[in-house]
């Protein structure tokens, strides 16, 4: 395989750096998913950690870099999830932490970046809006910017999901994972390329915010317009260059699928599953959802990535 | 300390016959429940399984040993957790499982047991009459009786948690557990009072089923009328004796709490911890809220130990 960025032996090394409490996460098969979905069904859950999603494992492992060179402070834009597992890590290593996140983000994640005692700084627009006044913050203030899926730190740490999936007794046929930013996929993607590469890796993406599946199925970067999506943690309209050659190399195929079948996944995942998932998570359910042919009789793990969600946007979404 | 029924040793073994997805859950500091109830928690998460409650753990060394021993078949009485657990187990070694529930029992856990393939047998009434019942089909056909927490396996499964808890860091100040039948809180706290004497054990019961600690306070059994709670997991009037005798070794205090309570904890597990909860679940939450100078910056876990609703009525109690 011609090589992506990440390293899988500083990937099985990012463990020892890791705090546990973000590592070998629940992987269950889930049945009463499955007569809804016409496949075998296994979750990855990543919710069930002091972060609730699965940033904190980059996020200790960029913290722990930091630290170790002596770095007092970090910035970054963030959705919600990245800045909430970078304040954690950050708490915990004495880092100044700044979060820059778009006003609209989802609250709870705003709340519990501020519990966590890191800055948060608001702006107008969206996450491409934080992303360009995280850069400018970090130039002015010559403070270091931590840059989701740019930065392989992040992807490493979320490709130690890879390799608890590639360790896993049965193996799978195929693994759905959340597409937005590319550090939960290209680390993932690149894990199982390397050590199961019978496993088809397929990536999920709002039809309200496509930019990197468009850009992974054009082979070159796709911007687009403004999203429109509740998948509020997968919403970037400016894919990345490198991060985008990395999921060209590890990606088997990359989908787009409808609002009204993330919000079928979330109402699935609550009523058969007993989770809550913010929309984001809930895409790999709603892949199988508008695709059941493809998966018919297979055995399929979705990676549930995050259960950040304003409890009652949520009510509203699985109440209908 | 005078001794339970239960053994260290065998707990310490039963971890090899339990299937590891029932083994070292999720535990974690959740910080944003804590400005709510006025102390540091602590999860212990037990729903993240095939079954979706800690019942699997005992279920599991129950059927193991019934398999060892060349049984073929085994009935329970159960409210809806321990026969789904028993019939994952039993199917997963060949055991013909019967269950004997209320027809009153949640739905969800009803629809479970079938669709993992065990005999399901209705009866009128509550869960005493289930167990009655199953008492009755044990012996007429001359099948195995698992009893939950009279036979020593399902405490002694439960007991795994404790061994998870003791070995954490931090340690805890005090551990609340959900008190029905006795098997989760003698096996718990057994474990505690062994490895880890200076955590309180607490007890956790509705005042709508109270007979276990009102039992506890009097030191000998006291039955109860007809149950009024929502709490269907730990719905019993009956308590055995020997249990009881043994959560008098063990418990360092058996507390009762309202209706209301149960309902405000399921409402803020979701809210700040994203955890759809049974409202057996919420019993430790619910504990807090209701005497919270006890607790005042202390450290409790709480057990989370089962999630399996029915959505709708799940939605009505936390939509409130």
């Amino acid at each position: 395989m011609q090589g992506t960025r990440l390293d899988t032996g500083r990937i099985r090394a990012a463990r020892r750096v890791i705090d546990p409490v973000f590592l070998d996460t629940p992987l269950y098969r889930c049945e009463a998913l499955e007569p809804g979905l016409g496949c075998a069904v296994s979750i990855k859950l990543e919710t069930a950690n002091p972060v609730r999603s699965f940033k904190g494992r980059g996020t200790e492992l960029a913290a722990s870099l930091l630290a170790a060179r002596g770095s007092t402070a970090v910035v970054c834009a963030s959705a919600g999830n990245l800045g909430q597992a970078l304040a954690w890590s950050g708490r915990n290593r004495g880092l100044d932490v700044t979060v820059v996140a778009s006003r609209s983000a989802t609250a709870a994640k705003l709340d519990r970046i501020r519990a966590l005692g890191a800055r948060l700084e608001l702006v107008d627009g969206d996450h491409e809006s934080a992303r360009d006044r995280a850069a400018a913050v970090a130039r002015y203030d010559g403070v270091r910017l931590l840059e989701d899926s740019l930065d392989v730190e992040t992807c490493e740490g979320a490709a130690t999901i890879g390799l608890e999936l590639a360790g896993a007794v049965p193996s799978f046929d195929a693994v759905l994972i959340a597409l937005g930013g590319g550090a939960l996929a290209t680390g993932v993607g690149h894990v199982l390329k390397a050590l199961a590469p019978e496993v088809e890796v397929i990536c999920v993406q709002p039809l309200g915010a496509p930019a990197m599946t468009r850009s992974w199925h054009a082979r070159r970067v796709v911007t687009t317009g403004p999203v429109r999506t509740i998948a509020d943690g997968v919403a970037g309209r400016r894919p990345l260059p490198a991060v985008l050659d990395d999921l060209l190399l590890v990606a088997d195929d990359a989908v787009l699928v409808r609002e009204e079948s993330i919000v079928a996944g979330m109402r699935m995942l609550l009523e058969h599953a007993g989770l809550v998932v913010e929309p984001s998570a809930a895409l790999g359910v709603a892949a199988v959802l508008e695709d059941r042919d493809r998966f018919a009789g297979r055995h399929v793990v979705t990676v549930v990535c995050g259960g950040n969600v304003d409890a009652d946007a949520y009510l509203g979404w699985v109440g209908g």
